[in-house]
């Protein structure tokens, strides 16, 4: 999502905080993930944010309410809603299959949100928590993570099968091409990073609130625990190399 | 660790508190992991219990001391060093291979332990977090199993590679069958658990502290968080089945 982020708003300084202490979110009860998103959010108005995007589908789906009624007037995207849509405007078909965290997944986020944009779809849902552990570590892509995918997807394929699969996990795109490999061509691949970016350049723009000017925007990172590991998962993600001092670690 | 101690010891009862709310420990810093363990001993204590196991080997390895003499005189036993004096007894050609989660093989507590009871063994590390996350996801057997045990464990196998292999987490038995696959029949694999149960044994012996009787133990599990998917994670490991409501939510 930052990397999105980054891309459509090259201009705007980026503070981006891990809670690496306490990930993951995705097995943890809705109440415990309301608690910690509230504490990273708290730190992360401290260093003077203009927006908040809750850059992680669990959060998302679980303390968004919350945490916009808590930091009010702070405008506050999560990523299910720009993903909810972004689907349900792909799907032909009306078929649409989410795959996520057991978290997102047994909150039923997706669903509402994509029922919201356009009632009457046919949604389903499969939990893929090894997705997971397979970007964080480094093995997104590759024979393990093509029979993890085959093993979670396989079951929904077919003729009567789903039109668009949402990689309802921040951490899904890291396995886009053992997924594409499983799912064929057929089937869109949607994950919420390219339409948050844009839901908060649109928000921006309403509020006025763009960076004036053409400097290239700054960008900090910020962990809870365990920066090295940090720097060396972090760069599978944002596509760039992470410096193990470019971390600051911190107390929530 | 708790299935080794209620074959070992069936006339005993047992209390089980799992710390979902805050696992993993193993990417927290020592003094947390060490407060943590503090709290979670606390209330096991106010449960009457009259020996503490602590079943995890990241605590084990930073928080055995302080416990011991924070609740002294209350036994305590950890799985670190029950586990190393198998491995050190095991080992015919002194070559080890520890396998355990980042922070443990980071940490280098099985090492110390195993060079204390027997110096001048060759002793090597193997991170293996996507065991975890296999072992959690029921996915303990299998050719995805096999295949990450592939992964982590092919390159120190050979005609020179190690005689004994440590399995140094508690989740790690769940994918024995996965890993002998793999590594053959010739090296010997060595869990905590029943080390551990025989020094809970022997403890509970030389300090007159068996339960008279031979009616059978009970046991009751605890857990920080998310009841429901510690019912369902932990048969696996327990090896019976586990009801919903048999999983009392407690607040450390």
């Amino acid at each position: 999502v930052l990397r999105a982020l980054m891309q459509a708003l090259p201009h705007e300084d980026f503070v981006y905080l891990g809670d690496t202490a306490r990930l993951p979110y995705g097995t943890r009860s809705a109440n415990t993930v309301r608690a910690y998103a509230r504490q990273a959010a708290r730190l992360l108005t401290e260093r003077g944010i203009k927006l908040l995007v809750v850059a992680c589908n669990t959060a998302s789906a679980v303390a968004l309410e919350d945490l916009t009624e808590a930091f009010a007037p702070l405008p506050v995207l999560g990523v299910v809603e720009p993903g909810a849509a972004a689907a349900a405007a792909s799907s032909e078909r009306g078929h649409i299959l989410v795959t996520g965290t057991e978290g997102t997944i047994s909150g039923g986020a997706y669903p509402r949100a994509i029922e919201a944009h356009r009632p009457g779809m046919r949604i389903e849902g499969q939990a893929c928590p090894m997705f997971v552990a397979l970007a964080e570590e480094g093995w997104g892509e590759g024979a393990i993570a093509e029979a993890v995918a085959r093993r979670y997807l396989a079951p929904w394929l077919g003729p009567a099968g789903p039109d668009v699969l949402v990689l309802g996990c921040t951490h899904f795109p890291a396995l886009h091409a053992a997924i594409r490999a499983v799912v064929g061509p057929e089937i869109r691949l949607v994950d919420s990073a390219q339409p948050t970016a844009q839901a908060v350049k649109a928000q921006l723009e309403a509020r006025g609130l763009q960076r004036p000017g053409s400097a290239p925007g700054a960008f900090s990172l910020m962990a809870t625990d365990a920066p090295e590991r940090f720097a060396r998962v972090a760069p599978h993600f944002l596509g760039r190399p992470i410096g193990p001092d470019a971390v600051e670690v911190v107390d929530l």
